[in-house]
């Protein structure tokens, strides 16, 4: 749990906020499984694959600390678990989806529920996730939630369809990059945070400071993972690495150092990404990726994407700082840092 | 249109109606088209490539005739063009899916998304729809709509797993077939029905009466495609025959005689399903087909879902019967005569 490893670092009046969110967690795990459970076995079967997939529950732990941040009194209920759950569960829909796209073998070091069972399969669980989610937001005394989780999703959807327009397109620039991580990763983590404090009674003012926090920190999130996928080990990132360059999608470290290298350079660079993407196998070979991680070192282009990611951290941890001081806003602080050094 | 070729068989006091009709189908199109558009010009294109698919608008014509069935005096406006896209938008997201599940090449003799994009944008396309209709539900001023439409959609997922699950199991028995099919196929059409009837105030037993009428003609519609797989002519159909004889799919007409044979020949048909379905080919070559055409009338397999057919739709009369006569249920009656008898 990456809370028990941040709660080292917390002041000692946290202490009943982590029990309450350990509790609320785990209530939020009943409410998915429970609200998936098919009466139809293999239905269930696939569901049951797919909570071996929940990881560090990210969403769900945003919806509770930015309810609890904007309103500290608050127990949390049936609603709070249930949006987090609803966030979980689109969440792992786009997983399945992107496992499906990204002919991933392994998630979370188990198999994908496409590497087990094949495509089909894969693409159906991932509807049934997204309808079962719309389903428990439906549940709701009130439309708010399936609002803003319908409006998420489409938002998501146009990011992977931009990105997947771009794919092997190397000219893409960082405002592009920004737009697509914007609404594919940070969109979902924005109404997380949103939807935790509307339902909690805050007011628009704290809403939007949540909203702000969560969209840098869901942009740094990515730039992490862009730089975990061309910095770090398989064996703790527990998915294949090199896997964007082998599969034409740019990240920030590549986008910088196209833009920053003169012709000679970027042609070698070039002759590099284009080797990589028609290859088959499931790794770089060692030179192919000794060679990129020389070429990028020579833009200083880890250390850009590193930055990116740190000014973003520094701009969440400004909108937290419109909200009162509570435990609840010192755990957002701790996650927001977290993004930046976490290895998987 | 089907309407205009229904109309001749409807008594003259339903002109209004057809006309009402024909400008309400006009409004779901633009409600479905704007709900749709994207400031993104990939996303935008691939939208307007999806609305090549519309077809017969079958659910939002189900959403507009129940409604007035339930409530003659009912005026068309917002709402009810809302809910007609919605069921539209969910149908269009299976329809994308499935082509790519199927690997399909055509559809409505236009090329597939898959086809013509690969099969990441179609996954995600598919997603953007179920999005889409989930988003312009929650846009309804309340949340009954969202409720059913995600209920459905789970349903529907549910069928498409089941069926999946299946895949290349010959021993189904009808009984598995009809539970694939209601939730399959089945359950939007009822959910269509049911909105419809709901959203224009109708009570609980006009509303159940829809639901059940919707129900045998949307198990009528799936055997009626069955037929159209092993019997149609594929420049009728609009796409590829005995495509789910190739993709291990049990259709009604195969499982009745795969059920109805003597060992020998369950073993010989065994022998050409396997056949055919090892093939890469796009078509099933004439003399296997011939066979499995042989084989089929040996047992009045054929004949059988036909007779399973009608009798869905002799229920579905009886169901209507229930409800005072009126110029939109003289139309319900013949769309459901015409599931038995379209060609495409």
């Amino acid at each position: 749990m990456p809370l028990a490893a941040l709660s080292r670092d917390l002041p000692p009046d946290a202490a009943p906020l982590l029990a309450d969110l350990d509790r609320a967690l785990a209530g939020v795990e009943r409410v998915f499984d429970e609200h998936l459970a098919s009466d139809l076995p293999p239905v269930a079967d696939l569901c049951r694959h797919v909570s071996r997939y929940r990881g560090k529950m990210v969403r769900p732990t945003l919806v509770l600390l930015a309810a609890r941040a904007a309103n500290p009194s608050l127990e949390f209920a049936h609603t709070h678990l249930a949006l987090a759950a609803v966030c979980e569960m689109v969440h792992m829909a786009t997983l399945v989806h992107d496992d499906v796209l990204d002919e991933a073998a392994t998630r979370r070091r188990a198999p994908t529920v496409n590497a087990l069972r094949g495509n089909e399969p894969a693409v159906m669980l991932g509807d049934y996730l997204i309808a079962g989610a719309y389903d428990l937001c439906a549940s709701l005394p009130d439309v708010r939630a399936a609002r803003r989780i319908a409006r998420a999703s489409m938002i998501l959807c146009e990011g992977e369809l931009l990105q997947l327009h771009h794919r092997d397109d190397w000219s893409v620039d960082e405002d592009t990059y920004t737009e697509i991580v914007d609404r594919k990763t940070a969109e979902l983590i924005v109404a997380s945070a949103e939807l935790g404090a509307a339902y909690a009674g805050a007011d628009d003012r704290a809403v939007a400071a949540l909203a702000t926090f969560a969209r840098h920190v869901g942009i740094a999130f990515q730039i992490q993972d862009d730089l975990l996928d061309l910095t770090g080990a398989e064996e703790v990132v527990g998915k294949s690495v090199a896997r964007d360059v082998q599969k034409g999608k740019l990240t920030l470290p590549i986008i910088h150092h196209l833009a920053a290298s003169d012709p000679a350079r970027r042609a070698d660079t070039l002759r590099l990404l284009e080797g990589a993407r028609r290859r088959e196998a499931a790794h770089l070979p060692a030179d192919a990726s000794a060679a990129l991680r020389r070429a990028l070192a020579a833009t200083d282009s880890i250390a850009h994407a590193r930055d990116a990611a740190r000014s973003r951290i520094d701009a969440a941890h400004a909108a937290l700082g419109t909200l009162s001081p509570s435990p609840a806003r010192a755990l957002l602080a701790l996650m927001a840092d977290n993004a930046l050094t976490r290895t998987s």
